[in-house]
């Protein structure tokens, strides 16, 4: 029997490397449906291939230009959403940028699918919300993020009492392209310097965010509300090869961590096949080859993001969803060249101390955070 | 209710850990029976202490020698192994030097315990025998070596296929104290220089086969009985910081390493308490403080002993046993002053092609091979 599969934000970098996955174990896997924002050029030739029955198309003005005999078409953000909760999927990836992937995984999750979630602002900016919505659905909630794959991966050794036994998560970083910069250095850098990761391949806003280290503190947020552990019990450490994903140390003292090369395609097939393990045909580690990996400790002076993002998961309520607004806005603003680099955590941290903070929020409080800190650019 | 735990080889460097862990957690574990080889002085310190029913001295001279109006006094090997198998034990940890560890890690297991055994000679020599006596007799085997500790906690996320979606195992080395020495360097080492390990204290008999990667090689033996995985899909690499104990790659080319200072009393405890894990007090990892792990590939021109563990491993049979014994008796002679230390790879070459190998070996041939290589020194 096939695992059937919504993918939404298919032509996505996480989109396109779950495809390949799929492609990899096309016997396993079946395409129900494929979701897209703009780029319905290259869902096109997904359709072809992978002969979905359904496909849609978030962008309302992209869906009108889109015709396609072979699948029923979805539109809007409800459309997206509605695809994600497909009576014959089993597994909704949901990998679209940034607050957009809050509908289709609320949908994914009151209809009882699991949720391979690649969006982390979903459970930053909404984790209680969903996590209780998931519950209450018996629906699952698996994480794509390496560094989160990599926690739960590490978390299946916590033992008979499960995560009674964890001690501490550690969130490994590669340090972006500016790790050896500090804030001086950091004052003229341009979007073209802060796109250019040294270790991952990935779309704009989540390459800003690693430049910023907002990307690691978005993490620590997520992974909060992903297993459960407080703040003070997640540290991150800079670690430039970006081998080791992520650790958990146990409170017997030993540390469970998970390697591998840096490529999206593990922490997808993963997410869609626990609690099995499929083969993939990708280059081996060796470590001897590597010959070292290194650690260091954040720079929170020349990377503010960071801090600010353990702030506002500590504040909680609303914070988290304005950090995450604040900061989709100030890296656009930044990607159009209209601020500086340094003026990305500047403006969240204006954001945060101007908001007034809703604790226990519903959607609707969330989503008007959401909206009230992307105005007034 | 308290687990009852006979230790067997309690004065010793494991035995020894063991204790302290139990110290760390007396409401939980009850010693019921200690067992030693010849040091009764600090048996009766531990009776003193731990209060068991039973104690057992396996040299007879000592044993002659002890009196203790507080505990049931057993002898010789048969005492031991005795110890290792009574009514009321719940786990056997044997942690006793080399083939000695044999009759008391059958008794267990014969018993239906849980053998928590140090002893890596064991399943070296008669690895194929203890297992299936295990499986007979629904007794567990759990590794308390810190290598086979780490693999046996990352196999747990090996997931619903188990083994099967184990692709390789990564024994780490610490290279010992001549791991920068060429062979031509190692023609005069001493015994002293070669019990200097760099980062573990342990007895001197797994000192030296530490400087020589013989304990390397035995525990390639180990994982290949421990965990069903075939010689030809276990590797060694150096790692001298000894911090990552050992390491699992799974089919889809995810790595899973455990990490933890260099301390006994973490694999100690958890072969005593899985699937649980319990807290310990030991000085937590920091890797931003390490700040580097590094890994290279073994020499293994200058230490042969890895080598002739391999090919005893591929050959099968009774090879391992007479491996384990020639190299006990060379390690012996080395101890003495009476050879040097590459004679040991050299005197062990000679022995396993003397030996006519016998296939399926029954237990009386594991031990009648083992008493031929100690011969003729």
């Amino acid at each position: 029997m096939k695992i059937k599969l919504a993918i939404i934000g298919s032509t996505g970098s996480i989109g396109k490397s779950a495809l390949d996955v799929v492609r990899e174990h096309s016997s396993n896997f079946e395409v129900v449906a494929l979701a897209v924002n703009t780029n319905v050029e290259k869902l096109a030739a997904q359709i072809e291939e992978f002969k979905p029955k359904y496909a849609a198309v978030a962008n309302e003005n992209a869906a009108k230009s889109f015709q396609n005999a072979n699948v029923e078409l979805l539109t809007g953000s409800d459309g997206v959403a509605s695809a994600a909760a497909l009576e014959e999927v089993d597994i909704a990836l949901v990998s679209v940028v940034g607050i957009a992937g809050l509908k289709p995984s609320l949908a994914a999750v009151r209809a009882g699918k699991r949720l391979a979630l690649a969006t982390k602002e979903v459970l930053v900016a909404a984790g209680p919300l969903i996590l209780e919505e998931a519950k209450k659905h018996g629906a699952e909630v698996l994480p794509v993020d390496s560094e989160h794959s990599a926690i739960f991966q590490c978390m299946q050794s916590a033992g008979a009492r499960g995560s009674e036994s964890v001690e501490r998560l550690i969130i490994t970083a590669s340090g972006g392209p500016f790790r050896n910069k500090n804030i001086e250095k950091l004052q003229d850098v341009t979007p073209e310097e802060a796109l250019a990761h040294p270790t991952w391949n990935m779309g704009s806003k989540i390459s800003i965010d690693s430049a910023t280290l907002m990307n690691k503190g978005l993490e620590v947020i997520e992974a909060c509300r992903l297993f459960d552990i407080p703040a003070e019990k997640i540290d991150v450490v800079v670690h430039p090869q970006s081998i080791v994903h992520s650790l958990v140390e146990f409170c017997d003292s030993s540390v469970a961590a998970q390697l591998s090369n840096p490529d999206m395609r593990m922490p997808i097939l993963y997410a869609l096949t626990f609690p099995e393990r499929w083969p993939l045909k990708l280059p081996r580690l060796n470590l001897a080859q590597l010959r070292e990996l290194t650690f260091f400790e954040p720079d929170y002076v020349a990377f503010p993001c960071l801090g600010l993002a353990y702030e506002a998961l500590k504040t909680g309520g609303t914070a988290p969803a304005v950090l995450n607004a604040a900061n989709e806005t100030a890296v656009s603003s930044f990607l159009e060249n209209k601020i500086k680099f340094l003026d990305i955590p500047r403006l969240i941290e204006n954001k945060l101390a101007e908001h007034k903070v809703i604790s226990n929020p519903t959607f609707e409080d969330i989503v008007s955070s959401d909206a009230w800190a992307r105005r007034n650019r």
